[in-house]
């Protein structure tokens, strides 16, 4: 089989974005449009992955690069933008003879690698195999005129076509798959002597005929797959489309959505068995949901590891960023707890409401219930951390951690100034400070005598002014 | 009348589930499917309601039993499963010949009561009794093929059906009325004589027919009352269909739902007069919400009595479970408010952001407006609860109650060690951790002094190793 | 030109919507139906708006005169309810003979300006012109009827009319534009010989012809605009209508909305460009986003700026109702933040999880990022103010600033016990209570020493009586 070496267009501005970033960076899914095309270029092998950048390729070149330093993308540099054609032009001497060269847009994220291996193996390393479609109003796309025995003999611009072209529905999808021996002398043949001065990659149909090359057209009827995006509202029910599919893909695998119009996976989901997500939940960059996982409504879910049977209540937010979270098996988070990076808990621990936990680990078994924070600690086994206490880890300069060891019991509203460690199976009664390390086993506390002052007079509300 | 027994077959996989759980204990809007059924029967005061039962029957039966104990529910256990009329042949033992026998489907969730009493009366306790309805596209269902007069002759399979008969799109629903005194000896001539070797409950109408017994069918237009769960992706179908359905009643009633596509009821919802329910709610268990109650967006909302005028604001998570919550006329909770199992707040009681409430009673006029817990408390008239207080009733071991009397003033980021009392017209100092009870009127303190060091020098910042 | 008189139907009760609210108070996207149809006025800037009131207009009349003071709205009552002709007659001694009169329905919302302008135009000072509309089920509405030229020549009530008439979709919407001059005498000659014994408007037709007025009729294709509301159903079909409508045009100007379906916007909301909104927001009031702001899923916004680059995350609840919010360039917010009136947050400020600010400024750079309640508080640059610190504002009785100047670091957990101020560059330690303003550079703390007792027995678990 031949090498394949993929083209991508990506050097068009997106006017009706009305946005300051190039059109194929912004974001389908959390990923930009783009990334999505070269993604797909990745699943198909491709020997190259050759961009077109023009507008914004500043910006569009550095940010791909950094996606997947690993992609070896290279770059074709359009300046002026003088047509589809001309975009080509540009990757000619990127191109060697040998590979089989698929043209893609950047701003059509959605079209499958299977169909493009079907365009592949269509084009069969010597014809000029076209990805068409039949749109139900074909109004504005070059239609794809077949002769009688059914061989595609042109694409006929829509400005340009005849009453019986205009009543063809089936029209070319900006996609094709072709040799490189044939594209290069075709793309030197091309000129602009058209109404709009452009160099039309269109064009080299009528090479192909002329050369004798046989034109051929992989015809698909899903329009997702070749839908590009011209402006926010048509990204916007692109991403539709596409977080509807995914749903229904995690469906079909037993994954149980309450509400797939109300579900969101921007990354990567993947599920154990008999797993539950419950309404308007988000899922972002690399997620792990094992056996029995259930997620409650309207959670935020990013970057972690959540293990089988792990219950998470409505309004979590986990984001592990770069360090990862983990929640272990059979814990429960949440209602309104954060979990944030490094955030490492162990089976059977307890978040509760409003509990902020951050590069932490916690053995199994240990609980923070109530309005708490724990930054930088490292706590026990079975350890209760009460309600509205406190890991101060921060002394205005530095980072300091805190342990906590096995069976501690940390009482309510306590400060912990790191760095510091509570003994195992300590006590520290409510409302300390505690400054200084603690025995095993001792209770430590820190805090006034209680006093009171008998018929106190409260102050009294004074008239305004 | 005849006495009704109702025959509901639950034993099937459902491999498509892709689930360890038996299919029919899948829930839609928060209720196994097969309960359902069940709860239908109960509205039509089924005699007997019999489950037949096979895949995952040690957990259905269980599962159903706890559910409602006052059902009365039989079990038949079909094992292993020959198809529809050998899951019925299980029944025989249980059927007395003087009922008329309506035999569900454990998958079928949606069928109204008022549907099968129209079957039912068809019936007559005579006749055997069909319900049908017209699919636009009947493919792979057994269609009704009527004789010229409209009598119904025969239900013939989709693979045995010739041209003319596939052209029919009125199918057999899977549901039909029969007196029992018919069915049995019916269900005695069964064969397995096909393609599939199975038992098939649809043989009986011809025997209904050969017995010149009439065979009538009551046809339907409602696609979800027929409508069965064989995948995740059905489930969910099903779930909207039933909690649009469920919007639609409630504002027929003048409920005000801001959208009724981001609306779930699991359980039972009873709104007052003019109650307004903003986006993206849930309620589950049994909730009743009083006139003029407003709940804002973004709202779980479980087992609990919200009384005329009280306001929910948004992020407001409210569960009772087994204890209940009640929220008193006027009281204003939220947002990101959390009420648990026992939270009885009275009238006009203020709940604000990050407060937490459990087991705890509030009379009228308390407030408990910012980042704070009462667990186990009893709160009087008109107390303050300052922000960031705590009661500590658990002190590792077993709770303590905290009583607060009316009229108090808790400063912010008290601890109440339970057990304690505050006695009325107090007031705790800020800081304060109270460990003894104090007197009516005093102001208790319990802090340390205040010292200073003067041109006090930071940490830090290390450098990096 | 002529001066226009705007006429408004306000008068029914709604009984369908089952509420103690006049029906034309119920509100859409947050405001009154009628309240919307008074707004359109104001832009075709008519000289009168008289709006007709009957059911519930002790409540109506001050609603609206409060909501607008400078629209000098009239009223004229319409007591008892004698049909549409009769609601107008009450306006005669209101109307000046030189206007020409658009007669409008409270509870038909989404009538566009532009439409009404048109009408207006047709109408030319001296014609009747009805606005029509072609309904795809014409069922129950009142038939255009149209001479041979195209001429409408009558209104025919659908109980009225003939099969040929019934054959029409044209109706006639309610919504009329006709001189005063005409319409005076007009409405004198209406009787209510008819079935229902009410005087109708649409009997003008009839007089104009008989006349000699020509009759013409601007028609529209677009249902919104002509739809009333009856039911809570309507309301909420009519919600999300405009609500979507609402969401194209902001993406139609470069805003990128994740789920237009999940968009809801109650008042006025600028953006600036690149702004992003996730899944599920809400914004009331008057919001103002600037450049490159990003709101995150979940989150409830009112009243307030928001700056260039700031980034709100998910949960955040912002409302700053009559004081206002400002979020400066730059800030980062949430999640699980709530910002209350008169936060007024200056650039690259950081507000985090479970944290609340009310009625306090915050100067640049400053960050309260845990489970922290600022209130009437003045922060200046710099300033980190501690996990679970508290400003304690109210003495039960008053409130009280806290002044926290610049480079301060308030450790966790403390209380700052209004009035008070911590000196620049000063240092509170964790757990502290300042009830003295501390000076400038000085480390200030608060708390008891921390004793420890060796091998404390921790209290045992009672058992269960």
């Amino acid at each position: 089989m031949k090498a394949l070496d993929v083209v991508i267009m990506a050097a068009g501005k997106g006017t009706r974005m009305k946005s300051s970033m190039p059109k194929v960076l912004h974001r389908l899914a959390g990923k930009a449009l783009v990334q999505h095309v070269i993604d797909t270029a990745r699943t198909l092998k491709a020997r190259h992955t050759i961009v077109i950048t023009g507008h914004g390729a500043d910006q569009v070149e550095p940010a791909l690069l950094s996606a997947n330093p690993n992609d070896k993308l290279q770059f074709a540099r359009q300046m002026p933008q003088l047509g589809t054609g001309h975009a080509v032009q540009q990757t000619v001497p990127l191109l060697a003879d040998d590979a089989v060269v698929v043209v893609l847009s950047g701003d059509v994220p959605l079209t499958q690698a299977d169909t493009l291996q079907a365009l592949i193996d269509l084009c069969d390393g010597k014809q000029l195999a076209l990805l068409t479609i039949a749109f139900d109003d074909p109004t504005g796309y070059g239609r794809i005129v077949r002769s009688p025995s059914g061989q595609v003999h042109a694409i006929v611009e829509h400005k340009d076509a005849n009453d019986e072209q205009r009543a063809i529905n089936e029209v070319y999808s900006g996609i094709m798959a072709v040799p490189a021996k044939l594209l290069k002398p075709w793309l030197a043949r091309l000129d602009n002597n058209n109404a709009q001065q452009e160099f039309y990659l269109t064009d080299v149909v009528k090479f192909a005929e002329s050369d004798g090359v046989p034109v051929v057209a992989h015809k698909i009827k899903d329009v997702a797959q070749v839908a590009g995006v011209n402006s926010p509202t048509q990204l916007a029910e692109l991403e539709r489309t596409f977080q509807l599919r995914q749903a229904q893909a995690f469906m079909a695998d037993g994954v149980r959505i309450i509400d797939p119009a109300r579900f969101d996976v921007r990354g990567t989901l993947t599920c154990g068995q008999d797993v539950e997500i419950d309404v308007n939940c988000i899922f972002q960059g690399n997620v792990s949901l094992g056996h029995g996982v259930k997620i409650g409504a309207n959670c935020v879910i990013a970057n972690c590891v959540i293990e089988a049977g792990a219950v998470i209540h409505p309004f979590t937010h986990i984001d592990g960023e770069k360090l990862g979270v983990t929640v272990g098996e059979g814990a429960l988070i949440g209602p309104f707890a954060r979990l944030r990076p490094g955030a490492q808990l162990a089976a059977e621990v307890h978040i509760g409401n409003f509990v902020e936990v951050k590069n932490s680990t916690m053995a199994k078994g240990s609980k923070a219930n109530h309005l708490a924070y724990l930054g930088d600690a490292t706590v026990g086994e079975r350890v209760n951390y009460g309600a509205g206490s406190i890991t101060a880890n921060y002394d205005g300069a530095n980072k300091h951690r805190t342990v906590i060891e096995a069976d501690v019991h940390v009482g309510s509203n306590c400060v912990l100034v790191a760095p510091v460690t509570i003994g195992a199976g300590g006590t520290v009664g409510g409302g300390s400070t505690i400054t200084k390390s603690t025995e095993a086993g001792a209770l430590s506390v820190a805090r006034g005598k209680q006093v009171s002052i008998a018929n106190y007079k409260r102050p009294e509300k004074k008239p305004k002014a």
